[in-house]
């Protein structure tokens, strides 16, 4: 490969998750015509948009079809008016100033891009099984990374390092597990990375599904926080934004440098979100926006609970669907990953995503998302149950 | 500076322009309360998106809004019927393939993105003046800068450099010069990285305020292109886009692995660009969205002939103007750029922009934008052309 290429990108793991299932699910297709297959493997949302969040689109739009309302460039970091939004709502009582929040176009990104801020030679510390773009990021940047395994005996939270690693991805609710994080294991995080100097970059994208009311909804609820940790939310899976495309990242002031780079990293290589769609997601913020887009998650937190059922009664140890969209298993008999897909597609007609697509930790496992129709959704998990009984 | 920190960064320039031009005009403002001020200096669009547009984007948003017509994350790459709308109209004969074609949201984004494909010991080739992106994004790669000055001894189109640079930037119709090139140059631009094995990001986010039909619209028609260049193009000044967000990158299959590199680097840190962004960039290409986008783009041409001919008159030697929306003239008896920015703005109430903003090789020189009113353009000149003359 030639020097002018990024050669790290030769180290990135082949990983054709989706691609394959979707080749997979074409082929079964094809083999039984006419069989409805139902799919519960992508984590993508169903719902439509709350009538509030069109409306107010629809009026951003007719503002930009006329000279006097029509709006060009906006900020880089996003517009005031739902900064302030954001630290009002998702950060009362926390000390977040509006200007301490970046709007992006999606926490894929700003998961990513965040990585851009840290030296080449930084350490980055990688939960797994592991959703792709912490660790291809990382990669692409040429960094060593440490894996930290989450599985059972950690409640999936990964056990505390013994040795000083710089960066830290955590992401709870987590994807692909579903696991949430407690306080009191969130405060043994932020205490290992302000005694390290460390910075965890937290992936809240799953905020909206937390349940239980002990459980942190936010890192910066622990004290110290804002010294060592950057935020990423998201709309998408609060407000069905997936295709609209809108997120945030909190870069506290408190971080000093890290705030400064953060901001002028995004003023120099962003250029800011639609103006349509940032009025749509301050919409989310009316009282309307929050009881309208409570109605959705609270769908899908349905789906979840109709999933998570059956597994807990076959003995699968379900990890998630509590305070999370996704629910994370055992396959029956400890199965191979890809054989448990082969065998729910062909024999039920179900699709859902091997648990090894997350990394190599994920062997054994499945995920199930919550995020399809009800009556899809309750099907499915009838047919699985009778799938597993009947092996 | 700790060592998890991207020390690049401290090598950025300072580089405040848009922010300094802002202060300056406030304190203007303050000192002569109620006295009108023009503003010429940033390059953002005033007119009102195409009626099309705005009813593409309604029915987008529309389809939104219900569970049959719902529309969640879209393809990383783009939606085909948007890529394909691109490769049938802009690269129509060239031989460029919907799938070369990457949809984005803005070429600020896409020109320091695909600095993430290139190797850290790469070389990067700026020319200068220079818009602030590609500096700075290789800077913050670590990358050496080789500066290829642009002035009127080579039509502010660079000399062809005897050593072999990794990555060369051009922009045509250039920001912030306005200057266009000529099809033999660029040949030879060309004919130097397929010799060096250099790579080319070229910048074409200007293209459709080209008018001299000899000029080359795109680097693909200039032979052997399809092997050593990138493409960027916008809608943001072709449709009014600065406020919507989108943008597209073309990487050609015939650039091997950096075709597949920047598909992979789009598919794990980047998630698509808002599904009614790229309706709206649809409507662009039916045959009412061509005229009722040219209608803007004809306005902002006819308030660069406004803007020329007084300074062709002073002497002031403007380049661009007639194939760009952009005017770069010599300041009046070879005063400091910051100088005549605070003679201009004190004197006759009108904000331009200081040339050195653009790198030491601006000094003594301006930048005026043709994207106002055209009444408030005409007036702007006219106060300029008074104030030149009694100076």
């Amino acid at each position: 490969m030639s020097a002018i290429a990024n050669d790290n990108f030769e180290r990135l793991p082949k990983n054709y998750l989706f691609a394959e299932i979707g080749r997979r699910t074409e082929a079964r297709r094809l083999r039984h015509p006419g069989e409805a297959i139902i799919k519960l493997g992508v984590g993508d949302v169903t719902r439509p948009l709350a009538p509030v969040i069109i409306e107010a689109m629809h009026k951003a739009v007719d503002e930009l079809a006329s000279k006097e309302t029509f709006k060009g460039y906006g900020p880089e970091h996003g517009y005031m008016f739902l900064r302030e939004a954001i630290a009002a709502n998702d950060y009362k009582g926390l000390g977040i100033r509006p200007t301490d929040i970046f709007v992006s176009e999606g926490a894929i990104c700003d998961g990513g891009n965040v990585s851009d801020i840290f030296g080449k030679d930084a350490t980055a510390g990688i939960t797994t099984p592991v959703y792709p773009v912490y660790l291809e990021a990382n990669i692409m940047a040429g960094r060593q990374i440490r894996f930290i395994p989450c599985n059972a005996s950690n409640d999936y939270t990964g056990d505390i390092p013994s040795e000083a690693i710089d960066i830290i991805y955590l992401c709870y609710p987590n994807n692909p597990t579903g696991a949430a994080i407690s306080r009191s294991r969130l405060k043994e995080w932020v205490d290992y990375a302000l005694k390290n100097g460390s910075i965890i970059v937290y992936d809240g994208a799953y905020e909206a599904f937390i349940r239980e009311s002990e459980l942190p909804r936010s890192i910066y609820e622990i004290e110290g926080a804002k010294y060592c940790a950057i935020e990423l939310r998201s709309f998408s899976k609060t407000a069905g934004f997936t295709g609209v495309r809108c997120a945030y990242s909190v870069v506290p002031e408190e971080l000093g440098k890290f705030h400064s780079m953060w901001a002028k990293r995004q003023e120099c290589r962003f250029n800011g979100v639609s103006y349509i769609t940032q009025r749509g997601a301050e919409a989310v913020y009316t009282p309307e926006g929050r009881r309208q887009t409570r109605e959705a998650i609270d769908y899908y937190a349905g789906n979840a609970a109709i999933i998570r059922e059956p597994l807990v009664e076959l003995g699968l140890e379900p990890v998630g669907g509590v305070n999370s969209p996704y629910i994370w298993a055992r396959t029956p008999g400890s199965m191979k990953s890809w054989d448990f897909f082969d065998l729910c597609l062909e024999k039920a007609g179900v699709v859902i995503t091997p648990g090894v697509g997350f990394g190599e930790s994920g062997e054994g496992y499945f995920r199930i998302s919550s995020f399809g129709e009800r009556e899809d959704t309750a099907k499915a998990m009838q047919l699985l149950k009778s799938l597993i009984y009947s092996l």
